[in-house]
């Protein structure tokens, strides 16, 4: 669709994404899976948003027309839910779908496909539910990135293109592209995947930068502040465990002196 | 209604509260919010009370004549949670209610209006949800104070009267208040409202007061102990992530050992 | 109905255990109490298994049937969480039944009835619970363990030849028996009942471990897991909130270098 490669098309400054995001705080809706609830919300505390888990019918999509930016998150998609995103997104367009487990699990792959409809402003997941949602992949067993990130590249452009969104796909480098664009993030500390609600958080992160910034520079803010954040984060922890509470204080100052993050965006290149 | 200001009403001891809640560990039932169920339950547990999130109709009722206090908070209320905060309320006299956000959704602002009828011993909230729950204000949007304690005070007092009970408004000096009577306590660090929990484990912590204590004494003693852990835990962390754990830790240790708890309670006034 | 005592029946090794575990990472479904599900899904990943909280009607059964090991946990059973408990056990013989709270509370206590017929390879709980699901005490005032560990022996033993598994009976000194064979495992820190999940997380692990090894000896690999990593954990912390990071990290330290877990087992000896 688009010959050109490597072109640089625009610049984009997670660091200034994030000064605007601590300047005016955004109040940022989660609709989340029961295993990471607590953790986003410090997330999002950290970062400087303020959280809300609105997620019940009558009340959901009420709020999501007030909220700055909206999670919503398949981890464990009671019936109640269900109703409260399918509530949600009729009611904002700054919304984020992370689908989880989508193409191992069925009640959470239809409901994916119907909310795609609603036309996200960000879909974030790891290679395999990227795939899975594209349509090109089986889902892995679970949360497990059982792809490479790389080999999603095809099917995210595609993704974004047909959802009319942009895609990030989480990894040791993560993948980001609106179907025309493409920016890598690198850096990172593998310690974030063996704690819970890591990509989870950074869904609701992504939504925080929505109520601030547009989809391909709100993805690509969250993902960078992540790589940085783990990382300095895996120098202070001596495991799981103090690696979880070392990543939040990290969040916290990293997005209060973020002058760091955009050098660890690569330049914005044609999806080829 | 009651002339007399400055006047001393009485003397209240948050450190002989906790010295007898630390000899009689009470039994807490807590029918709350899926963001805090962890940290809420570990808050009890570091303050020397026994824990049970028994929150399903069929049980909630009966295990509410049980325990030795009962908190319904309203941040996440499914179909379910309400079901079984309707059933609790009618088996017990001990119990706390937790507005969260109510005046900005319906759903849990219906509920508070019904569970208003069965009289809670402690209504504890923000001051845009006592100002909510009193009819005086909006509710802000969500769980976020945007009104001052002090602007809260005369909704706080007018609530107590109506309803029967004592009210505790949450914010940089906390208030509380039996309608007659008005008690500050003075003291806290900032970082307790950077992480999520804060306010609504405290509505917890008044609830295993309230098998051991009055309810303005249970109300003062918590918020007492609540400020003395979390300026200890504020001098001993790096960020929200390292407060949070330290919080937990400072409870445990100043609960055990609370002699310097009644210095941060005010002398309790009249309410005007 | 067996006259030998303290003969040795056989050799168990938690050390192959958990060898064999971080060889071939087991995938692990809980349907769990809403209080711990981040607890347990942390401490899994910790241990080196891969946790997911596949826990609605219509995907818990099919989930059931490609996880390594299955946890069904009654601590907080909504009805959806009911209805996916009973589709789980239906499609695999390697589920750990964890009976929170039964002999208290009927809607739990009639669930665990129904699910005992599925023949649960392991039943971990206190002492209190197993008295109660083996019908011979009352079951507590909730998850505290107000029976001692010896106390539940002979309801232990019954209650494993009656469900046709083993039987897990969590104490400070934890009792393992499959109703031939008792085994006791020795340690433990104080500290790991003063925080929630400590329990609910080792009826997970032990489903871990049913990915690797028979059910005997995956409870007392898990026993003796917990056992040392808490004592370390214990050695490290300062109160429960530092506890519960130090145990996450610890628990990660011992299952990659279990050599000394083996000590800890005493002599599989005749149940009397």
């Amino acid at each position: 669709m688009n010959a050109r490669t490597d072109t640089h098309l625009s610049a984009l400054s997670p660091t200034a994404a994030l000064r605007a995001l601590r300047e005016a705080p955004p109040l940022v809706q989660c609709i989340t899976n029961a295993v990471v609830t607590n953790f986003t919300a410090n997330a999002l505390l950290a970062v400087g948003a303020a959280p809300a888990m609105c997620d019940i019918p009558g009340e959901a999509g009420l709020f999501s027309g007030i909220a700055d930016g909206v999670l919503v998150n398949l981890g464990t998609p009671t019936a109640e839910q269900r109703d409260a995103a399918r509530e949600a997104v009729r009611h904002t367009s700054r919304w984020v779908l992370d689908p989880v487990a989508v193409g191992v699990l069925p009640v959470r792959t239809a409901l994916a496909a119907k909310l795609l409809e609603h036309r996200p402003a960000i879909i974030r997941g790891n290679a395999s539910e990227i795939l899975a949602l594209a349509g090109e992949g089986s889902g892995g067993r679970g949360v497990d990135a059982t792809d490479g990130t790389d080999a999603a590249a095809g099917a995210a452009r595609a993704l974004a293109l047909r959802a009319g969104g942009v895609v990030a796909v989480s990894g040791p480098v993560d993948l980001v592209t609106d179907g025309e664009r493409v920016v890598r993030v690198h850096g990172g500390d593998a310690l974030l995947t063996r704690v819970t609600g890591g990509g989870c958080s950074l869904g609701a992160v992504m939504a925080a930068l929505l109520g601030v910034c547009a989809p391909l520079e709100a993805a690509v803010a969250a993902s960078a502040l992540y790589a940085v954040a783990s990382e300095r984060a895996g120098a202070r922890s001596e495991g799981p465990g103090s690696f979880a509470v070392a990543f939040l204080d990290a969040l916290d100052a990293v997005a209060a002196a973020p002058a760091e993050l955009d050098a660890r965006v690569g330049d914005a290149v044609a999806a080829r």
